[in-house]
């Protein structure tokens, strides 16, 4: 029997490799600032040769929410694909040992597990080069109601769509979805994700989705307009509950007719924008599966987003909320 | 042809899998705080499966001393033996792109390469379970004049004697140091590793150890006495010269007859005090292989030590010493 829990979420599984770069080293490697680019395995052995000394740790923009959602004492399980080696062994331990549930075991052959190659300026931004190895190999196979099983929310990330049967797993994950009375949510990863599967992905906003996570770019990308007003216009009256976070600006909250808007916390030093986003949904959707007000759940999630961007890494750790009751912002 | 390096480096070639824990946890694995225990790879299963969430990065006493000394500018080399796998290439990457020359290919077959899973309580402290796997197959065949070539420095740590084969690869390293006319230094590890080779220890000092790394636990267990002022008697008018740190205390030279006292500086968080005393010997030999005075080596290490325990991981990254020429201790 299939463990019930608020939270699945179905990812690209990622260990990531954390170093620091100057500017130099991304036009060297023709990498765009901020920019996530799907890069394969020999291009991925170059880069890693080049760069400095590294950090590993475990990633994935779903799957940080998923790992950080359980550190903050949620109940969650995972789907994604990695192999039977030490970096999957490093993927899998650490989501196992957070108390998520993994319905996949990692696969005995094919492509390594995916890494993500990190690349952090001095300003905290990251630039990443992703070789996707065995996400790519996650099929629709995988995402059954027996994988699935009954979850408050199904959070599917846009990358989904990047891997060969990524449309057509997500269409099974909604489906199944419909099917059990969970919530289906999206988030939309980055804004040349979205420029890549725009059709899709407003299909899916649409067709079904009761949630989308999103970067104020990314809203914009969604809806081909060029400001966060042209967004808000565009949504305003939608059965879709729309998150969308803008940074030093805040994010809003658009609930059919509602607005909610919450204000950044102001800090003096970004370490590693790493997961900020991945850290808001996490708490967002903490705060939502226990039926807390979008106010509170917006609260929730700038307070994690904030508490992630103070140190390197892109997962929330244990003991986040401990001040959050005192913190007045 | 070998290169020519300022220090070469022979050690256990380690990768180390940090994560915070709580004493029951400690208690929980049997692990007294503090230590350094060796297991076998069914205790390693065991205890990473137990253990939270981790961090990757490649670790080693002698090894971050080597890559520490890299970092800071100095021409380094390093011999130890990894698998060719994911740790190992690890492992390598992050030595080769600090500019140190990796003597030995990754092996083909054999163990694992070697992990350590590092245990930081909330104070900082560390306690290590390592499992040494492909360590444990570096053999006197490894260590041989075309590997070594002529080096200013023969960096030697304590934990080789707990291979099979590391006496007489040790034995072999100081009788190439001694043909080559290269300085032969001895780093203690910790004060078990003293206790269980004591007698081998103090006949390496006594028998060509031209410098000994050791922190006031392992100077008192090499001499077996209890109080730093009894190993200072016992070693007055040596010709080693002693490099013992006291943490806290500071630390003191001891070159024949003369003593070199220096303070510690003063902090107020300590994060992680793993790698504290090899980013210590980095420095010192840094100077020291540029041939500055012992007062000034002692500074240097002490400024990079103090570097090292304000963050997380072992070893001392670029631009540590960018304030060290304005800062007044």
């Amino acid at each position: 029997m299939t463990r019930e829990v608020q939270l699945i979420g179905i990812s690209n599984a990622i260990v990531d490799i954390l170093a620091h770069v100057d500017d130099p080293f991304l036009d060297s490697i023709g990498a765009p600032r901020g920019s996530m680019t799907l890069i394969d395995e020999t291009k991925a052995r170059d880069i890693y040769q080049r760069m400095g000394p590294a950090t590993e740790m475990s990633g994935g923009s779903v799957a940080n929410t998923v790992a950080g959602f359980a550190n903050l004492g949620g109940d969650a399980a995972y789907i994604g694909r990695v192999k039977n080696d030490q970096f999957g062994d490093v993927f899998v331990h650490d989501m196992r040992s957070l108390g998520v549930d993994v319905r996949l075991e990692p696969a005995q052959d094919g492509a390594a597990t995916a890494r993500s190659h990190v690349l952090i300026s001095s300003d905290g931004q990251r630039t990443m080069q992703t070789y996707l190895g065995a996400c790519t190999e996650l099929g629709v196979a995988d995402v059954t109601p027996e994988t699935i099983g009954q979850a408050k929310v199904i959070l599917l990330e846009g990358y989904v769509w990047d891997i060969p049967e990524g449309a057509a797993l997500a269409a099974a994950a909604f489906a199944i979805g419909k099917a059990t009375g969970s919530r289906v949510a999206l988030s939309l990863s980055d804004s040349l994700c979205v420029e890549r599967h725009q059709e899709a992905f407003m299909a899916a906003v649409i067709g079904g989705a009761d949630i989308v996570f999103a970067d104020e770019d990314e809203a914009m990308a969604l809806y081909k307009v060029d400001s966060l007003d042209a967004v808000l216009a565009a949504i305003k009256g939608s059965d879709t509950l729309f998150v969308i976070t803008c940074a030093a600006q805040g994010s809003v909250i658009v609930c059919g007719k509602e607005n909610v808007l919450q204000d950044a916390i102001p800090i003096s030093e970004i370490v590693d924008t790493t997961g900020a986003g991945d850290a808001y949904t996490a708490a967002f959707l903490y705060g939502w599966t226990a039926d807390k007000p979008l106010a509170e759940c917006a609260k929730l999630g700038t307070w994690c987003a904030t508490a992630v961007i103070q140190k390197l890494g892109a997962r929330l750790e244990k003991g986040v909320l401990d001040d959050y009751a005192r913190a007045e912002f």
